[in-house]
């Protein structure tokens, strides 16, 4: 085959970390998916839906910085359109390549299937301004610059981007790149960055002792590439510290010196104080949402705060821009370890709580049970997808054991969303096992990918939460109203229906001992997805999501 | 409860003929759906997710004439654009309201869930502008007059609309409605008309004979109301007549005087001629599309047509307009019953086609064989609904018998839409038998609706076609690519997980015998769904399908 740009593109996506591809053929993708398939360092992965494997290139992406995925004009690019929302809200970089009608068609404004029969063309590019942020229509002449463009703004700004191929365009000859992809730049001023470092010394040395110094991270600290770096701080002090929810697993949860998960007035105590109460405050890329702040009851004190954004640094009332948040972490490190030399920490850092006695196996399950038994189920190397509802909130409070990452959605906050990205994020990581926590209800909307995950001979486990239909809707509204009901499955059937190769198990637990015997089953067969159908009460509700879902009630309910 | 915007709502969806809302229940609607739940006219219809939502109403509004989508903000209403988008481009009236985060939390630009935390909560009404013939964000003030213009808009134009409504304006006490909904209104000028009519007499005239007139029918008689005038139309000569597969069974297909299903080239020469070589053809609301006109193929002498649009009416090169579809299809109607009576039709109308001897039931099944048994399968009072793909184009050239509706999406053309489709159907006309032909593939997009199907206790036959992944995109490009392949499922499986309780059965049928056995089967037992696994040969395509694609290949590869 002659090098076209179809080529062109799938080496610029190699080349930024992408190996693994994610979509739904259409014919107007097919000769560019031949592309795809013939690349060395591709591989396609087909999904049984469009939205879905959107979902599981959020996933991928999620962890590995990069992700892509194929859709068809019109059809099938709306169907993702939601995912590709999700990642635009949630800071996650994925490249959206649309295969569109030829350009002979378009010019000609031809009524062809896929399109609204209006010969006009750009409504389904228009619909994606708002949630990417960068895209192109390709034309041979435009191809090499606009595929360069936007994988690089993709890669650089941490959210999705879209181009759209129509059918000769991809099949266009064009010269393969001639050079790499310039680097990201850091765009730190050095008089903003110096500026933004005395201030924040002299924050610190009023503080006192490194004793008064706390850090709360959040999920822009993650996307922008400052994990290691906040690490490196965290240690210096070493300081005490705690993520927001939507950051959980952003550190290493199984130090004495990280004190938990801060969601407003809905953390608990040595949490809110450690946070609020600090003679300093580094807050580190973090949102506060509805559902991550305990309904905006963050009680964060300007005048004693250090806060790093994606490229603005403040310190009280003073900011500093543009300072780059991985650069301005690095900045702190010398400061807070001056301060931890010079005034070191006298105060007792409490362990972690002591267990409490894990109840006998014939106790029925309860939410409280089933979040405790699968804590303690996870491992080095695991990672957990906690769907938003009672999964995220029961699963959240948890501590995690080093080397377990977390992965939930509370802006974006879809149902479903975790059951694809679980595919994504196996396929990310081969060697890490994917702990799919999912409620009956949102498990309905995205249920084919079980047929995907077999079908690429994963084997993560999957909890899917019977409790009857949407319990987290039922705490906020309408309790006993029907449409929080569900179509009742059995979950059971699920291996027979979607792995009839016998790539899956599939285990009903109704009491503790029933789910610890299916968590250690799993634990035993690493080579097959182990589906395990946790019943609980109906109107069991883990305690954070109880408080937050009354506040929200209550919202809703404002007029 | 008092009064509130969410009962006028409700009061006039039910007004224009709603009884079914689809939908999926979020936190931004549940209050809303109180008011739908309580009303003595309105149903609620929870589904599996958001899509198959919009493809149900999209189902229940071709053949209700208006049909209703709820679900919530951002998340919810972007699954479901892929159906809005189809329902906009096939001309399918659905109003649907999104639940949206409320007024306060709006003015206050809050970074809530379901945001993209940007506090602009614009961005989702914005996308629907191309796809919407009617949009409206309510507030308190502006709510009556707001729902009156987007209902009777979706009513009147038979296209989607959105409406926006925060959970504070839902609950709003506002008067109920002071009325009716004012009528259609028919926009024909009768000076137009005359002239219109004028010109027809003169073709018609000119034509000679009954024998010399013909008429092709599309999709757009049926969505402007024009269904029972073409039949009296039809009947006045009697007429010659062809569809397209667009609007296959807007006529009954038993009698003599249809000739069958018009696509350009690709016609039967029978049908090709009796269109094209007409003395004078009336073309009722046709849109030529790739896929219905064989790729543009289509051969119709402008000076001997008759052509009615929405609103114009053409007579050879003259336009007259504004005329309105079924105004002018009955100015016709006298001028033809005057022809026919004075010059009737002398030439012998070929009666159908002789069936070809059954095949024996030992013989395995082929793409053949399957169609021309369901077709002989099928009864008055059955709705056909035929997945884009092998389905919609090998069931397509069977005539049906007298009474049989028949759904496609040749132009949007979103594979698994006809299977929630089923469900929006069987709640339409729950006297009819909803007959699903859907491709495995097709199928794995929309599966979790098996389940809502069941759960609303109904009972339509299910023909999945397994030919072992996308056959119809294998006859495009890449017969043998795994981008073609799907995840193997066993769909005999099924019922044991949709249909825990018992109201599905599913049988495997791999010969004719046996597909013959599992039909019985499923006429003789009306109080369950019936799926029967089809397993044909992977690359068997029907030849209507084989022609169509040989073309789509070259205008894709061509460049």
């Amino acid at each position: 085959m002659t090098y076209c740009v179809a080529d062109y593109l799938a080496d610029r996506l190699a080349e930024v970390g992408v190996e693994h591809v994610f979509g739904v053929p259409g014919d107007y993708n097919l000769a560019m998916l031949d592309h795809v398939v013939a690349h060395d360092r591709l591989q396609w992965v087909g999904c049984a839906n469009e939205l879905d494997a959107g979902y599981a290139a959020d996933g991928y992406g999620r962890l590995r910085g990069m992700a892509a995925l194929a859709t068809a004009f019109g059809v099938g690019e709306l169907s993702a359109i939601n995912a590709m929302a999700g990642s635009f809200a949630e800071h996650v970089p994925v490249v959206h390549v649309v295969g569109a009608p030829s350009t002979d068609h378009q010019s000609a404004h031809r009524m062809v299937h896929h399109s609204l029969g209006d010969g006009d063309f750009t409504h389904f590019m228009t619909m994606h301004e708002g949630i990417t942020c960068a895209r192109a229509a390709l034309t041979v002449d435009t191809a090499r610059a606009e595929i360069d463009r936007v994988v690089a703004a993709v890669r650089d700004q941490h959210l999705p981007g879209y181009l759209l191929v129509p059918t000769d365009v991809s099949a266009a000859a064009v010269d393969p790149p001639s050079g790499k992809l310039p680097d990201p730049v850091d765009y730190t001023d050095p008089e903003a960055l110096e500026g933004f470092v005395d201030a924040a010394r002299t924050l610190l040395e009023r503080a006192g002792s490194i004793d008064r110094v706390a850090l709360l991270a959040g999920l822009l600290t993650h996307r922008v590439g400052g994990r290691e770096v906040l690490a490196r701080l965290i240690d210096a002090g070493p300081l005490r510290h705690a993520t927001d929810v939507w950051a959980k697993s952003l550190v290493d949860e199984s130090v004495d010196h990280f004190v938990g998960t801060y969601a407003g007035a809905a953390s608990p105590e040595e949490v809110r104080s450690t946070v609020e109460d600090a003679g300093a405050l580094v807050v580190s890329g973090v949102y506060f949402t509805d559902l991550t702040s305990g309904f905006f009851t963050q009680r964060i004190t300007r005048s004693r705060t250090i806060e790093l954004g994606a490229r603005t640094a403040s310190v009280g009332a003073a900011t500093f821009s543009p300072v780059e948040l991985p650069t301005a972490l690095g900045a702190l490190v010398p400061l807070v370890a001056e301060l931890a030399e010079r005034a070191p920490a006298t105060r007792r850092v409490p362990g972690p709580e002591v267990a409490l006695p894990a109840p006998p196996d014939d106790e029925p399950l309860s939410q409280d049970a089933l979040w405790a038994e699968v804590a303690g189920f996870l491992r080095d190397g695991d990672v957990v997808l906690a769907d938003q509802g009672t999964s995220f909130y029961g699963a959240s409070t948890h501590r995690l054991p080093a080397g377990v990452d977390f992965i939930g959605q509370p802006l974006w906050a879809s149902i479903g969303y975790t059951l694809p990205a679980t595919l994504g994020v196996q396929l990310a990581q081969p060697d890490s096992r994917g702990v799919l926590l999912i409620g009956d209800g949102a498990a309905q909307l995205t249920v084919a990918e079980l047929g995907t995950i077999v079908r690429q001979g994963l084997a993560p486990v999957v909890v899917v939460v019977d409790n009857d239909g949407y319990t987290v809707e039922r705490a906020i509204h309408g309790p006993d109203e029907h449409y929080n009901d569900i179509a009742r499955w059995d979950w059971t059937a699920a291996p027979a229906m979607f792995a009839p190769g016998g790539g899956a198990t599939a285990t009903r637990a109704g009491t503790v001992g029933e789910l610890r015997a299916a968590l250690r089953a799993a634990r035993d067969d690493p080579s097959r997805m182990a589906i395990v159908q946790a019943v609980v009460p109906r109107d069991d509700v883990p305690q954070l999501l109880a408080d937050l879902t009354k506040a929200l009630g209550q919202a809703n309910s404002r007029h």
